[in-house]
């Protein structure tokens, strides 16, 4: 190897028997002696190489005697090169290229790894759905795709703007807290460790947050903390979501919601990709009540880049659909989605029907558009709806139900006409939400019980008929209509906190270490978690909440838990049987 | 509250509702409104109270009508006080504390927790070796002591600036990998975790390192990564380990051992707490090799601070102790523990035999100090050796058994006499260790299967015969006689990969995903993991050893895998068992 020019010309050399990465030569470096790395992108003639790495490409130019070295080298085989940067000339430059200019006069060729010619797929080549298993299964050559690589960089960047945030400009330490935990009530959804001797036949669990770590650290004294941490939640292959999953969580000694609200924001916009200062929100974010999110959008996470509302049928213009039946709480509303003129197919129809459904709270709808309307109503009675050009969904029935379609239809709806695509992000905050829900008639945390409600309802809690009214301390930040993290004000005082989970019904015996921990000096404190995967796949994709997490992640998990690429899980096989006395039934 | 005075003084109360922590009010603050809030930590006389949070103490003195709030105020209550700065007056300062020179005169008292009075120990309490488990399961008690609360920060802070040096000044993409994972050959001392449907009856494997991934991201590509990454490891109750432990995970592509070297001193160096830098070591760290340090010390992590060789018996006087079944390979070394005086006790000599025979390199040995000699022997002919002021430990019997014995005395004797407790950072890099070693007659990895041997050793491994003389491209950190951390460059060839495993005879089923990455386009890598928590505490412990680990965790577990704190690991519930089809026997 030619080691004479082994001068350092940026840090992404530093360490490395490279002197450039493929994306750093230009005409300024005409006639110097220089070492490249990467792997053969393409080729011409035997003579004409490009050389790619993690950073961009470069071509090389090979004298005659070394052409038969790359004669059947398959593509994405490893190589070095060594020689000359020489000027392209006129004709040839390619100005597209930022190593355009130039090209190496090869001096010294060496195949540092042969690249298999059965190679499944190569890195940038435009992939189809259809290869979709194909790519997880060979991630590390998806991995090489300039769309991975900006990914995990991007990542990377905003979690370490984020940590220079937190630590240098905010005093904020970091902990690292257990990942085998003990189960927490109602933790069916949390994957089991079987533990070995002296402690076979019991087990750990994988939480799924921090939670009860952060607290305990307020507890400690740690007044400012925050964690990178990896969760863990088993829910089969609900929606798009991994079984372990990170969050940046966050927890505050001595805060108000207020307080934690503007840390976050200013976090998150402190710590945002320079990259993609163009979608960065505004501060401070907007803060809406949950009761008028659920009123005009019918949902807590409503996509605040959609301009249309749920309006009341003030006119009664769909009394008409009311039946026998019909009881006081029936009410039909509608929304006019100005502008969205793209035509609602009548499978598209079905399968929004499906979906809704699916859910206790869908109720009727009917969508209406340009011959599309609803027998026996006059739809030139809806104030500011132009059939021409406009989409009206309308929902009728039982109460709150209404809403929830109205909410559902209206992504629908705009994601059909392309405004959820849209490179904008729009942050918000959700507050006030009830602290209690009811669901099949058992009372219910609406986030979970850690969460204080507001101290001018602090009083109801002692009156069982007034829980519903009280107002939590929550928040949720919701980002382009989904709900990127969210936060609370816990409860400290040890009383209240065991009246709250005798409230819930919840097993007293599993929080006993909480309960005591708040009884011997807990401060007050607040904090936040914000979802990482998701946020990062937000703003890799320039603000299209559909993007799936996987596209963010170096070696996800299949819908269906699988790691495709190790082919995971597996099998016990005999030590592992007998080491953990631990029988599995399939 | 008197929010009059909401000004921010420093960013430890940026987003809190204080205005300044425990620790920052000096005579410069006179006549200014302040609101504080901590812990109890004091009273005296119902009027002089002592408040402490996570940054230092102030005193506080209360108006007459205010007595009887704190009256039965239990200690480590948290509390805010509003009020005035004032001077002490020449008689009260206290220039032993930061604040000493001022107290606040409180206007407002508010009890923000009481405390329970039965609180088991208060946070700074000398504490006894009985108290350990009382301290873990009340943990966040012990957490608020001014030795944890320095531990904890201390980690946050070299962790930070290890992030700082890796991202910032050199480029590496921090990417997470899955702790979901495949078992790996030889994987008994993996922890298994039960999947659910859809996958039922199979388990995932929580890994001992990210080392296949980070070898994956290498071929993906990510040619500089890092990641702080939690890592499992099951085995029982050895040593001063814990279950789940921190590595800091480091891969290059496209470098060489010397590189990996150089930017791990660095980092180091670079990363150091400033509160700590008359500990920092020199850059470079020594180089010794594996069978320097093994022929010296009779070990591969010596602790370099002891000054102390291994000698051989040129003279040939401990000869008189070969018996009539010696073979050729028996031989006598000893160390001539220079101003080792303190004496070494027979139970002391009892309980060291006991240790060293547990292993099967342990060897017969005599500790000789004045009144304590070997009989028959004249230990004036031993050079240098001082019979008033030095201690000599000899061993004697078959082959390496004897250096390794030596090894583990040298520490006994050194500790013993103070030197393991020095105050003093030593660190080396331990390099040139064989490729593999031979354990019961099987050919076993020295480190592990995916270490390159040396180029000039490559064609060593197609001779069966010579497999022991092969180097590989190792090199451990050694520090104060700890491994702190070790790497290798990588095979990157699948053949020689897959040739290797056989060698071994590994189950190539296993590792298949691994060979066909390397078969697509591998590059040249290598790198490094170095053990976070046993780093840190070393840091802390300014040198010592011996510190246990779970001083820099801030929720560890007992050598037992016990949580204390929230009695885990617990019991299946019915849920439990039934999601993941399991069933353990104890």
């Amino acid at each position: 190897m030619l080691r004479i020019f082994r001068r350092r010309f940026s840090s992404f050399c530093d360490y490395t028997i490279r002197t450039h990465t493929c994306d750093e030569l230009t005409a300024k470096n005409i006639d110097e002696k220089v070492s490249i790395m990467g792997w053969l992108a393409f080729k011409r003639m035997d003579r004409f190489l490009v050389v790619r790495d993690s950073y961009g490409t470069i071509q090389a130019k090979l004298p005659q005697k070394l052409s038969s070295l790359v004669k059947d080298l398959p593509y994405e085989s490893v190589i070095r090169i060594d020689g000359k940067v020489v000027d392209r000339g006129d004709k040839n430059r390619n100005l597209n290229m930022k190593t355009g200019e130039i090209e190496i006069e090869v001096e010294e060729l060496e195949i540092l790894n042969r690249s298999s010619k059965d190679i499944p797929f190569l890195p940038d080549e435009k992939s189809t759905k259809s290869h979709e298993k194909t790519r997880l299964k060979y991630r590390y050559i998806d991995l090489r795709s300039a769309k991975m690589q900006r990914s995990l960089r991007i990542r990377s960047e905003f979690v370490h703007n984020l940590r220079k945030f937190l630590v240098d400009q905010k005093k904020f330490v970091d902990v690292e807290t257990p990942t085998l935990f003990r189960r927490t009530p109602g933790g069916a959804a949390e994957f089991v460790v079987p533990a070995p001797q002296p402690n076979l036949g019991q087990a750990y669990s994988l939480p799924q947050s921090p939670q009860q770590f952060k607290q305990l650290l307020m507890v400690g004294g740690i007044d400012r903390y925050f964690q990178i941490a990896r969760c863990y939640r088993d829910e089969g292959s609900k929606g798009d979501r991994q079984p372990e999953f990170t969050q940046v969580d966050i927890e505050m000694s001595f805060t108000t919601q207020n307080g934690i609200m503007q840390l976050i924001e200013q976090m998150i916009v402190s710590s945002w990709p320079s990259s993609l200062s163009h979608l960065k929100p505004k501060l401070p974010f907007p803060r809406v009540k949950y009761s008028e999110v659920m009123e005009n959008y019918g949902s807590d996470k409503p996509d605040f880049r959609i301009p249309w509302k749920i309006e009341k049928d003030e006119q009664n213009i769909f009394d008409i659909l009311k039946t026998k039946n019909s009881t006081e709480n029936w009410n039909a509303r509608f929304i006019v989605c100005k502008n969205a003129s793209e035509k609602v197919s009548n499978s598209l129809k079905k399968e929004w029907k499906r979906l809704i459904e699916m859910n206790e709270n869908g109720r009727n709808f009917a969508i209406c558009q340009k011959n599309h309307t609803l027998k026996s109503i006059n739809l030139s009675e809806i104030p500011n709806f132009d059939v021409e050009n406009d989409t009206l969904i309308v929902s009728w029935g039982e109460s709150e139900g209404v809403n929830w379609t109205l909410g559902y239809l209206r992504n629908y709806v705009a994601e059909l006409n392309g405004l959820r695509q849209k490179s904008e992000v729009q942050a918000h905050w959700v507050i006030d939400f009830p602290l209690f829900s009811r669901e099949n008639g058992q009372m219910v945390s609406t986030h979970h019980p850690f969460t204080a409600p507001i101290s001018e309802h602090q009083e109801l809690l002692n009156d069982e008929t007034r829980l519903e009214d009280i107002t939590g301390q929550h928040y949720d930040l919701v980002i382009n209509g989904v709900e990127m993290g969210g936060g609370s004000i816990r409860i400290h005082n040890s009383d209240i906190q065991k009246h709250v989970l005798q409230l819930l019904n919840e097993p007293m015996e599993e929080m006993n270490h909480l309960l005591e921990a708040l009884s011997f000096g807990a401060p007050p404190h607040g904090g936040f978690a914000l979802g990482l995967d998701r946020f990062v796949a937000l703003l890799t994709s320039e603000g299209d909440p559909t993007t799936p997490v996987r596209d963010v992640i170096a070696f996800p998990k299949t819908k269906n838990g699988r790691d495709l690429m190790s082919d995971s899980p597996t099998t016990l096989d005999a030590k592992q049987i007998e080491r953990y006395g631990i029988q599995l039934k399939s």
